[in-house]
């Protein structure tokens, strides 16, 4: 028997050669170039994610596990061709329990079917990157995205996780108990792990209460480091922001265009405060005069749903915004975390960087994490601008870490930021190489992502 | 050169093997007997540290870290002799960071200096178990406390460690800024992996903002039942509680005597609530009106500092409390955690079982997290109670399990806890076990902790 034989017993029609399947298997939403896989399959059940680990180790064929194909730094291209295992089949939602405030879901449940699930639960799941990603991407990734300031990442909102390792064996890595002490955090290693260590397929996430309250506001400042102060003192005064945006003024002006829109086209803070109906105003009122303080003009705040809805659309539609800029472009998308008192100058050296390197690179972040985002349009045929690109992006990456900060605060590694493992983690890359030697010893996860190739 | 020779050179007088110094560090806080290492060293740097695992290393002697010997698992008995690493002169705090809302401190460091250091600063470190702990302790135990329900574990506290591996290589598991997605979350591996992967010489913590108001609030129930239902309600709609702690009316007994107190000798809540002034009153009314509902009586209410104080010491002096039940006792402490929707149920079993074995065993929970302790007097000489309190430990674990939940949620595995990793993890142990094999090979790591003998 071969191997493709194998996999098409057990998977008959969900096993595919399809040149266009693979093509869309082999490209995330992002600059990277495809290297599509030698087939796709579609598991139903864990164990069938099993039986493909088995197959592919015994012929040592490589796995790349796919979620949504949202993933902006590669984290998907089979580099060495290969088995692309699509979760989307697995899209189901067993349990929702709110007496123990968790949801179970299958991996391949994406990011607005929880969301739709969850309606009139009176709970959310916190977590939501700017794409409709699957639930098992996102912890792969340890996504995060605008509430991450007040609810943390996917690695604090995760219970536990089942993982199926290469060998085809599958494991749980956590209880439905809100803490434990019992042995390594075995759910914080698959996180983040980005495919390299097994496919996650069912996910235990803690649920958060949906807000009595929500109030939402806009705010534009005279400089980034004017915003960026006033993130810092909301939060240093204990107010429990949820979401804290800043979109730079070239940002603000390619909304203003796509949308229509007529906001001042200066650097801007987008806010969100979750309490009781008392509360959000009181905490929008505390960071109002902080502004103020910081000289800022206007502060249009909503607390209806529509109105919040309507004042938050210019910010969710910011990448869609960047797209049209350059007709028929990707975007090279890149982020990086500083401690946020270095912030203000991370963001205005890169502006600086931007000017002069003569491309369009709007600013978006999460400035309450120090996280914060470039999206350059970039035309496939314009290799001139994606090398500018590049250059910015290695600039902005040395610039953060001299900074003592990250080469991506939520993006992950994939291939884009490999260069950069080494520079960041130093003699940490050795532990890591160790934990990924014990679990895949035939390096048939994900190969050539998030590990930069062994100097020995 | 002999081991010995070795690190008296490196360390001179701070090499000792003193009978009464290697007994203090043969035990914890609890009734786990006394193994004595072979000697006791106090490295000053994180040079010395790294020189000694070499030196170790090179002759296989077994390694402890030790902080503050507050641990209740059995964590630094020397089962097979060899060398305990006390940090405790490794305790100075290099750097408060306000501005990015972080503190750098040695392993060393105490719980209360770093609460006096950070006296006047506006920030607070929120994690806090009952005893005197230092940090780096606190992190290789993934310790937590009464302020988890609202702060988190040191899980989630944590920005990033300096760790010594068994060969002596010294590696930084993270940078500065408050999220990263680069690479596999070694910060997260080393917190609760109780010294068997390395010693944790250096962290950096989160700190929290200090709140505006706190207040405090004691409340009794007629059945645990009540009180539990109390609390799951009361974090259900939303009131962003800091600390809920349950007694029950034995634990409200003891606390009477020993104190002079009289409280209604009931399951009791104490409660705590963080944020600005009016806040604070707003959440305690919200979980007043809730606590009725399920008929509590009585709802003494403190915002000012030295009344929430005297309201909370009955709390804090429970474990002093316990011990003056038996003269000469030690204490035979357990926890475990269960989702909070089964943790009345396991309560109340639990009770029924202490009573069937006539053991004096008060209960006291962190209820926000579905966290509960056992706390039961055990003189030295009474081999019967002993072995009574192991049978009903024995049973509360094997219920917890049953319920989903942990064998610990704070205290750790250490080797108290050892039998009951196989039935919580089953498969998941070979990963623990590949990471260990990777990280520890030739096993000196605080050896026979955590894991338990591998079967093969």
């Amino acid at each position: 028997m071969s191997f493709t034989t194998e996999l098409k017993a057990l998977l008959s029609n969900r096993y595919s050669e399809n040149t266009d399947v693979r093509n869309q298997h082999g490209a995330g939403f992002s600059y990277h170039a495809c290297m599509p896989p030698d087939a796709v399959v579609y598991p139903q059940s864990v164990e069938e994610v099993s039986e493909i680990l088995r197959i592919c180790s015994r012929y040592r064929v490589p796995v790349i596990p796919f979620g949504a194909g949202t993933s902006i730094e590669g984290h998907i291209v089979a580099t060495r061709g290969g088995i692309s295992v699509d979760l989307g089949k697995m899209n189901r939602i067993p349990e929702i329990n709110t007496a123990d405030m968790y949801v179970t879901v299958q991996a391949g449940v994406t990011r607005n079917q929880l969301d739709e699930a969850l309606k009139g639960t009176g709970f959310f799941f916190p977590i939501g990157p700017g794409v409709n990603a699957t639930i098992g991407g996102m912890a792969a990734t340890r996504a995060s995205g605008t509430n991450a300031v007040r609810y943390g990442t996917m690695k604090d909102n995760v219970l536990s996780l089942t993982v199926v390792l290469p060998d085809g064996s599958v494991v749980k890595t956590g209880s439905k108990a809100r803490k434990s002490s019992a042995g390594y955090d075995l759910t914080r290693l698959f996180i983040g792990s980005e495919g390299t260590l097994g496919i996650i397929t069912d996910l235990t996430l803690k649920l958060s209460g949906y807000p009595e309250s929500v109030y939402a506001a806009v705010t534009s400042f005279p400089t980034v480091e004017a915003a960026v102060n006033t993130a810092i003192r909301t939060i240093q005064q204990g107010v429990p922001v949820a979401r804290v945006e800043l979109l730079d003024a070239t940002m603000m002006r390619v909304i203003n265009r796509y949308s229509g829109l007529t906001y001042r086209e200066e650097p801007t803070l987008f806010l969100e405060f979750h309490g009781s109906s008392g509360e959000v105003e009181r905490q929008a009122d505390r960071t109002r005069s902080i502004a103020f303080g910081f000289g800022a003009e206007g502060f249009v705040g909503e607390e209806e749903e529509s109105a919040r809805e309507r004042l938050w659309k210019a910010r969710t539609d910011a990448a869609l915004a960047v797209q049209t800029l350059v007709p028929g472009c990707r975007l090279f998308s890149t982020d990086v975390c500083v401690p946020i008192s270095r912030l203000a100058v991370c963001i205005t050296e890169t502006q600086r960087d931007i000017a002069e390197s003569g491309l369009l690179a709007p600013i978006l972040g999460h400035v309450g994490d120090g996280n914060f985002h470039l999206s350059i349009p970039v035309h496939p045929d314009d290799p001139d601008a994606l090398a500018k690109a590049r250059a910015v992006n290695e600039r902005l990456v040395r610039r953060a870490l001299e900074m003592e900060g990250t080469c991506t605060g939520e993006h992950g590694i994939g291939i884009g930021k490999l260069a950069y493992m080494e520079s960041e983690h130093g003699p940490a890359l050795a532990v890591m190489r160790s934990i990924k030697a014990g679990l895949d010893p035939l390096q048939i996860m994900n190969p050539g992502k998030l590990l930069p190739p062994s100097p020995f």
